[in-house]
């Protein structure tokens, strides 16, 4: 059976059930304590791989990668603090956020002032627990509203952070999908956070459904999905698959998709890349509010792909980035500031983008001598059925004018200020009609 | 008898006596019933043959010409209706428009209901007859205002066409006047429109007018001169002259240049070809309103020129575009809409294009190492009788600083901020002192 | 001993005390009678050299440089104008404007009528004496205020011109500062003008002082001061060193930069010169208004250096452009129209440029795959005493991002918006942390 192209399938999605889907997976994700290595994760990618089928790598501790070393993996089943009577005053089972990311191992009996030593509060947003971690200094500790911390009494405490620290691996996930080309389309997202919804269980979420839809359809490109921790699973994976690297031709890094803001796209490094126009393009077509913003090199794992030795053209295309909404990396990040309609607006809009990826050709007009005679092929003044049949016809003729090997579609679209999908259709109809033809670039 | 420079004959010319005869022309040939082939052209074309020698070629029917086919000749004698009394109520004599232009012949008794099929009206302008053409889809009809139409009464009509449609020629008028160089500027002007002024008499008048001045100068270019049917004949004569329209190297289809409205010039689809510098420097010149528009694939004979196959530097200078006035393809496009004032500024913008187009070289500084001195040399503080001294040495200095070969005397004006009359008259001062050259590019 | 980086000495400079010293040369030098040649120059550059060891050189009279001859060489001893009374109303002793500058010796008894073609005034400001020159043209003459022009009486005058036109030589000052690359910063004044302070003592007194401090600081590039007659002074030098002459890379010619007004840069000829960009960002730097204007072929010795066959990268960088205040070329600029202040401020401008000059290297990326751990290095959150330690680390993944071989310093403060001293000293980190190498271009 034929599979249809991407252009056809998301005219057909049920987006609000779509929505849903998603918010569930959301939610079975959320209670899980995950880290940048560790039990976390590979729970996480279990729970994905019956949606798609990603293979799930294991890298082991002391590996060499660039200038860094995969650390030891981290695992935690329990943590709490109780004050002199023995009663938990913080429960790791409460919040995997109440204990410091990658903490060491301890059981101490501290006082008051020692213990605050090792605590970390929001003062600007008492009720909050704020997300903390350390990874590449051996430490311990516990994350606490600001309310808490404030009554807490001038006792002894009995600390315990039931964790281990060892040798193990680093895991991470991925999942290819062969299209018609060995040249891919990077979608990279981070899953090293614990329990916080929108950076970056939104983010994985969507990475999920992507894949899930994608694998429906024909396609131009080849599409590899990577979950991985932050900074150090796309080190990992660069200096693992140096060479394939290369295939990518363009990419996204996906993080912070659910909540309510308006888009925002970050730019590649190189920034005038076919994905920072594509996106562009589909961003100005949503018709909802959004910015564009240079490349700076910190933020996501972005920078590791636009590093020098590699400058890839990925982008990072979120709603509200890290560090502008005062709920980023705080327990206010929860279940209630995603929901399934920004989750499938950002679904909407990243197939979007794909969707023009896939079908931003170049063409050759097969008459290029003057205009082809339109009438006696009846593609003059009726197009049949069309809704808004003068603009198709000049969607024609833009096509057929702008098709010499120099324009993509997306060029001519926008150099016509007439929408891609109507650009589109009208190739569609010209090569159809044997007007226009691709035109094959020999790399 | 050495001849004149364009730029000394445009400053003798009387403008106000030409205006008056290019819209002695207009009203000549305003009566003349013109389609894309017959004997209005034929008529049309012999009437300017007094004042520029042009030749008149004839394309037999059903030439191939690229995708498409010269069509038959129509011609016709005499047409009209005549209701159950026999009083001819719509009658060609009276207006061509009348006529549905390319109308089949046909005598024969229809209804009320059977004659509205074939009548085509203006509701938003009740007085005025609406022009329509037929081309391609064989047919019969009448214009009239929508005021006759709703006032006709249920009875039987007569009705009759007395028009030609069979196998003769598509005629057009070519006229070619030599310059020193092979390079061509293209002037082409559609010919194909019955009694409407603006467009296109207008277009035609100030061509014919344009060559007879060209022809009275010494000039760089040669210059050909088109005399055309829309669409059809540009098709028609770049399919028979494929490889001379290589020689084209700067063109301007002519239309629309009679009205009261402000110039506007619509770029090749190259976009920034000289022709496009040149127009909107003497735009800009010219101190009146003007508007600059981008390449669009449709409107005149440029959308020929300048199909992918060609790609020629053909812009399109009008006063109001078509579509854009409620006169246009109406009997309210009459000899009133258009007037000697209009046509003669048009000539003068045009004339004024082309003098920038002849002098716009590039010359070498003949010291090019630091400034040459101007004092010695009588060009320092006072040029003889130039009533404003300080401009024409600041234009000394800008000329002799860019003539670098790379510049030309237009970007010289563009950059230095300065006229370009002025820029040219520097260099025609610093060649007679011998430092300046002209700078002969290798092709 | 290891000579300091100008980087540092720009922080060290008494910038108060060094004003004062530069406003103390500007009166030195201000009773002196300076022209295009003559001792007036010859006595000014004598009283530079205790400050830097400049050569004096000496081109003959009648020698041919480029288009031009040098001139004759000008002095003055006296000159007065005595009325019938036999009182001196007009005395070269008073003020060296008052007489015209290259006057031809003249004793002779004149009516008044004679006198008053040989005088000129400042109707607008009628206190003031303005400064006029006859270089290129024979001729004598005074300049007085309009007030005493006003009062002259009809009656018989005595006019003595105390003054020499012989073959002698034009003299101008060269002080070569040799950094370890042959490549030359251009730093050229002109020293032609008599007592005018801000046009151009400060532009001498302001170069003298950048050669004292340049001497004393390890220098990258080689440093080249010309202290020339303007015009003829640069045509000469020009000449006899046409291929010195390339070895120039960047340049700025120094010019009325002692008054209190914004500072103006005028660009060089290119337009997009690295001393352009150099100039435009130490402007921004500054946090005070300024100018940045295109170049013109006309002003000072910059449209000699820029002439066509030269194209050097030479702007001019001033403050109130020449021409643009009342002051100009009249007795008003005077030791009150500049101060210590201003000079003093312009003194650290240039200085800043220089500095970015200097540094302004490009570096390669020793780890260009992915980032550095930066962490196990020190340089990640907390760099040692850094006041903005965020804006630091910023600054460190800026400069090892863009640092590729295609990126200057400045090219990545420009993209960052950070200061160029912060990437400065991101860059000194990073090089000293093994992270960056100085990127060696073979030209």
């Amino acid at each position: 059976m034929q599979k249809t192209r991407l252009k056809e399938m998301i005219n057909s999605i049920d987006y609000a059930a779509a929505g849903n889907q998603m918010y569930q997976l959301v939610s079975d994700l959320y209670p899980i304590c995950r880290s940048i290595t560790g039990n976390g994760v590979r729970k996480t990618l279990n729970k994905i791989k019956p949606i798609i089928p990603l293979e799930v790598n294991e890298v082991p501790t002391g590996t060499k990668v660039f200038d860094w070393n995969v650390p030891q993996e981290w695992n935690i089943q329990d943590a709490w603090v109780k004050n002199s009577k023995g009663e938990k005053i913080i429960d790791f089972k409460k919040s995997n956020l109440h204990v410091l990311n990658y903490s060491a191992p301890i059981r101490k009996k501290v006082t008051l002032n020692e213990l605050k030593g090792h605590l970390y509060t929001l003062p600007d947003h008492p009720d909050w627990i704020p997300y903390r971690t350390s990874y590449y200094q051996k430490n311990w500790g516990f994350c606490i509203s600001h309310n808490q911390f404030a009554e807490l009494k001038d006792e002894s405490y009995d600390v315990f952070m039931d964790s281990s620290l060892e040798d193990g691996a680093l895991t991470f996930g991925e999942f290819h999908l062969k299209g018609a080309s060995s040249d891919e389309v990077l979608i990279s997202t981070h899953i090293c956070h614990p329990s916080l919804c929108n950076d970056n269980l939104s983010g994985m979420v969507l990475s999920v459904f992507l894949g899930k839809y994608l694998s429906q359809v024909t396609l131009k490109y080849s599409y590899r999905f990577l979950f991985i921790p932050g900074t150090i699973g796309s080190i990992t994976w660069l200096s693992l698959n140096e060479k394939k690297a290369s295939r990518i031709k363009h990419g996204l890094v996906v993080a912070c998709v659910g909540d309510s803001g308006n888009f925002t796209y970050k730019k590649t490094r190189q920034g005038n890349a076919e994905i920072d126009k594509v996106v562009g393009h589909a961003l100005q077509n949503s018709q909802k509010g959004f910015d564009i913003i240079d490349f700076f090199p910190y933020g996501y794992d972005e920078r590791q792909y636009c590093s020098p030795g590699f400058d890839l053209p990925v982008g990072c295309l979120m709603r509200t980035p890290h560090n502008e909404y005062p709920e980023y990396h705080t327990s206010a990040d929860n279940l209630e500031f995603v929901n399934p309609e920004n989750l499938s607006t950002s679904l909407a809009l990243y197939l979007d983008v794909f969707n023009i990826l896939e079908e931003n050709k170049k063409y050759m007009n097969q008459n290029p001598m003057c205009e082809p005679q339109l009438g006696r092929r009846g593609l003059y003044q009726h197009i049949g059925g069309h809704a808004d049949s003068k603009k198709i016809q000049l969607a024609l003729l833009w096509t057929l004018n702008l098709s010499d090997g120099r324009h993509t579609l997306l060029d001519i679209s926008e150099r016509s200020g007439l929408d891609f999908s109507l650009i589109l259709e009208a190739a569609d109809i010209l090569v159809e009609k044997d007007l226009l033809k691709e035109h094959q670039i020999q790399n």
